[in-house]
């Protein structure tokens, strides 16, 4: 999570996920991880960045809409998100975004 | 920069800026805080979202991409672009993408 994903030239999609955590861990770590690995074995999955401070903020870019919508409705995924709302997160925001342009260095 | 932006109803524009960077501050700081002062002040800035860990990542939001164009071309900002892939950046990436769907918690 933690380099520059190495995307494909665009056209592809962003799904930009930011977010402010509630006090104490609560299995968050654990299921955040483990939605790294699982994530990564999804069709259409591009890579991933994250980084987190006062805001935590993690950019994952998919090959199309429909991967997304598939990786949404994961049964496991969706156990995550509900503890996420009920649970772990005091707010977020998740955009999904098409990637028009990119350049950069290194 | 340290709270999720209240951008307006899609469509948006999202630049999402990853970086790793050099060792040392170098003015890095100083520019940085200069930089978010100076985006807020352009037409079209609709907000900014930043967090850094071993990899940094800020998202910038704009209305269109002539607003875009216009910050990327702002003479401080083009100076501090300068001095970013000399000294302050190891690696870089710029993505530029069209928000088309958000949702939140909070």
């Amino acid at each position: 999570m933690s380099l520059i994903s190495k995307t494909p030239p665009p056209p592809y999609y962003a799904v930009i996920f930011t977010s402010t955590r509630t006090v104490g861990d609560n299995g968050y770590d654990a299921t955040a991880n483990r939605m790294v690995e699982l994530a990564e074995q999804q069709p259409g999955f591009l890579g991933a960045e994250s980084a987190r401070e006062e805001l935590g903020i993690t950019v994952s870019y998919w090959s199309d809409l429909e991967s997304i919508k598939q990786w949404k409705a994961n049964a496991e995924h969706l156990e995550a998100q509900k503890t996420g709302r009920n649970k772990w997160y005091q707010s977020f925001k998740v955009r999904i975004s098409k990637v028009e342009r990119d350049y950069g260095l290194g």
